[in-house]
């Protein structure tokens, strides 16, 4: 059967190749308002392409508001063979888990699948050795904006499924397939949680399958398992009513800055702990069997460092590795700060006023409302008399998400990955936060992340490119993710 | 002999007045290139009032260099009777007490007077009762700008001359009298340290008297006895060569802006004293019989922390006043901070740099070289792997000065206020900084600073003014003080 589903995959790469570079022709920029038409070209192609890949739903699904209109999602699906019609979530083996939760049927699970087909804007232009919107072939990998991130890994989807139909001569996947693919991931996902809520009966799925992240290499096979969170938050730090001459008042009078500086300095301890206090509380522990699989990649550390232009160490909280730092452990980091006199020359004042601002990087199951009342807690108690303090969070934060590696919906997605790539998939995860948790936490349904990009594809820079027989091996691993899904955790 | 003193200057008061109004009428504002020729006009003026007094030398020195000229002092002295000329300082009973240094002879000692004919410029105009060069007497005082800070306790020197000599019936002072009379103390002193140097021969003296400080109150006579010093410095950490994403980096690589807020918040402990290795080798301690004085001032403490714009309570260093933190310990300030995202919004970077302003008040013997290379250490210290830090200091710092209550002069300067107010002298000093220090170390003489300022004079500020009836008890003190001085400590 696998050699079914190789044979038409390698039959109909020709083809694959042809419409993906079409995509990729439509410069559908989302940050840019002068491109708006064109991202909704380009969803107009998808939902297109989709109803000719035999999707008996394909939509283009508009966001926001018409006074304050959005860029449109593309929303398709296609019921499982059997089942009636566009169904919600069936309970089957993938479903989160919930005992509570009544199994609704015992038909074919649904599965969403979650990317975007809008992409980032191009400059600098002079950098690019090809037009951004010109695909081109190379050596093995085509080159454009968007051509992994994430027009490509949306489009392995579309042909897997035709080769899982072909392969099974069915007319109808095993499970109920859906796709939600955003027009607006690039420029914040401005109205995507709005979206979600408004659509969520017809989004209702048992699993979300999300492709727009990376493997760790081409020849080391991986699952992302979760991505950090990230709430941001300013501190005001207000003493005297006008800048005060140290001469007359130094040494007697409370500085802002001072107190400012004794906030952030105790933010961490010696070991590089976040010293909030509950701000571990909700913290899911790596588990060994996690980071036994993290300390398989192979990372060249150096190499690391360098990318981040430092030619020191690495450092971070006491007992954990640089990889788990960056993926699964919580951070607090200073982003700016500023007050007082900052021009040329020196001013001996005490100012008014002091400024920060911060990021917390979370990991599951912290809740970014949780850290705001932490952090104001803790600043307020850090305030001499005299002084005041005021925390502001930037917006409601992001929460971080999480996919077990036991997690039924996890193991089916390493399982379809591993007859794909025929080498062990090994697993990694995020610092950087997506709209994935939203997902997650509006549609109550376990994110699985199954994606082909790499870090060298150059998303967001000049020269975006994907290798094609990785997204060969994308639309592999959704045929067989259908039947790892369909089949459940057995 | 004081009653005829104390006639003589009653009988001139018009006089005084009136010379004291043609002067004050004269913008000497150093800082406005536009008032060079009115600085000059004023130093001409002085001039010649001094010669007028009788003073046999009175002239005006340019300062700066043909290239660059600075702004003129004015020189003046009066040979003491008996003494041949223009003398050197006479190691009479009020030199510095250096047992080593050879007694030139028994004449009478040199008395340099130091103050500045300079004023501060006038802005915001509109918050002036009456214009600010055209000065007027209301209900005792005398509006104008300069007629505190300096030109009126400039100005009762010659009165107070003068009535020594008619009281005296004698055509020569009891001293060798010496004023400089600084053009350039309202913009920084720019030249001054260099004519000092230049002009060192003709300075030489025995004892300094400075004139440009305040008393506690017009009911509250009181002597500064110090005032402290300042250098200031600037800390640049730099890290990454770029700002970094705080998801792909974050928690793992070193952040300036927590390596810089480290330095900050560790430069003090929990007492508030500065945590410099080495910072209070050579401070000069409290004596009790200064600590008791100071607490016999009448200190309303919230009146000061309202004059702050501050709501709170005084903070500092403990075990001391705040009097005593503001006038006679050492301070660490940050000025001013920043780095990383400071505009609206948030941006989750480790940025690559972060940068604060610092200054630290000093007192005596602390010397600003010493303090710098404390602070580069101290920062060297902190820095983690992958960061760099730079501390450079702006300019050489200001020494601190400091008249030991038990000196001869400060002993001869305080019995001299003591017959003019009749009163008890209290002693004061000052939190901040002036040339002072320049004088007292290039010229090698120990400071007396006698002057009836009062803190409501408004200097620096609209409507500045001084109480007339203390110019005159000024004048009284300096004729009182050139017996006290030549009676050298018996």
């Amino acid at each position: 059967m696998d050699a079914d589903v190789r044979e038409y995959i390698d039959a109909h790469a020709g083809e694959f190749f042809a419409a993906l570079k079409q995509w990729l022709a439509i410069p559908s920029i989302s940050a840019d308002p002068a491109h708006a038409d064109d991202v909704r070209r380009s969803a107009h192609w998808l939902s297109g392409h989709l109803r000719q890949a035999g999707f008996p739903i394909a939509e283009v699904w508009e966001t926001g508001t018409p006074a304050e209109p959005g860029l449109p999602a593309v929303f398709a699906e296609w019921p499982a063979a059997g089942s009636a019609g566009s169904s919600g979530p069936s309970g089957s083996g993938v479903s989160p888990g919930d005992a509570a939760s009544p199994k609704a049927s015992t038909s074919a699970p649904t599965v969403l699948i979650y990317g975007h087909h809008d992409v980032q804007p191009v400059e600098p232009l002079g950098e690019w050795d090809s037009p951004p919107f010109e695909p081109v072939e190379r050596g093995g990998l085509l080159l454009g904006r968007g051509a992994s991130d994430d027009k490509g890994q949306v489009l392995f989807h579309a042909l897997g499924t035709s080769a899982w139909l072909a392969a099974h001569r069915a007319d109808a996947p095993p499970v109920t397939l859906k796709l939600l693919i955003e027009g607006e991931e690039e420029s914040g996902s401005t109205h995507f949680a709005d979206l979600l809520w408004r659509e969520r009966d017809r989004l209702s799925c048992d699993v979300i399958v999300v492709s727009d992240t990376t493997m760790w290499a081409a020849d080391v096979p991986s699952m992302c398992t979760g991505m950090r969170g990230v709430v941001a938050a300013q501190i005001d730090v207000y003493g005297p009513e006008r800048d005060l001459h140290s001469g007359s008042f130094g040494g007697a009078v409370p500085n802002p800055l001072h107190a400012l500086a004794a906030i952030l300095a105790d933010l961490h301890d010696r070991d590089g702990r976040v010293m909030l206090p509950g701000f571990y509380d909700n913290v899911a522990g790596l588990t060994q069997a996690e980071r036994d699989l993290f300390a398989r990649l192979p990372f060249d550390e150096n190499a690391w460092l360098a990318t981040a232009g430092n030619s020191g160490a690495a450092s971070g909280e006491a007992g954990f590795s640089t990889l788990e730092r960056i993926w699964a452990r919580p951070t607090a980091e200073i982003n700016g700060m500023w007050g007082g006199h900052t021009g040329p020359g020196g001013k001996t004042i005490i100012p008014r006023e002091a400024h920060a601002k911060l990021s917390f990087r979370l990991v599951a199951h912290q809740a970014p409302a949780d850290v705001a009342g932490q952090l104001r807690d803790f600043a307020a108690e850090r305030m001499p008399p005299g002084l005041d303090v005021v925390v502001t969070m930037e917006g409601p934060g992001v929460r971080p998400s999480f996919s077990p590696l036991d997690s039924p919906a996890v193991a089916a997605g390493r399982r379809a990955m591993q007859r794909a790539f025929g080498k062990e998939i090994l697993f990694t995860r995020e610092g950087g936060s997506g709209p994935e948790a939203d997902l997650a936490e509006i549609l109550g349904a376990p994110l699985v992340f199954v994606a082909v990009g790499l870090d060298e594809d150059r998303i967001h820079a000049p020269n975006e490119r994907v290798d094609m027989e990785l997204l060969l091996k994308g639309a592999q691993t959704a045929a067989y993710l259908w039947d790892e899904l369909a089949a459940g955790t057995s």
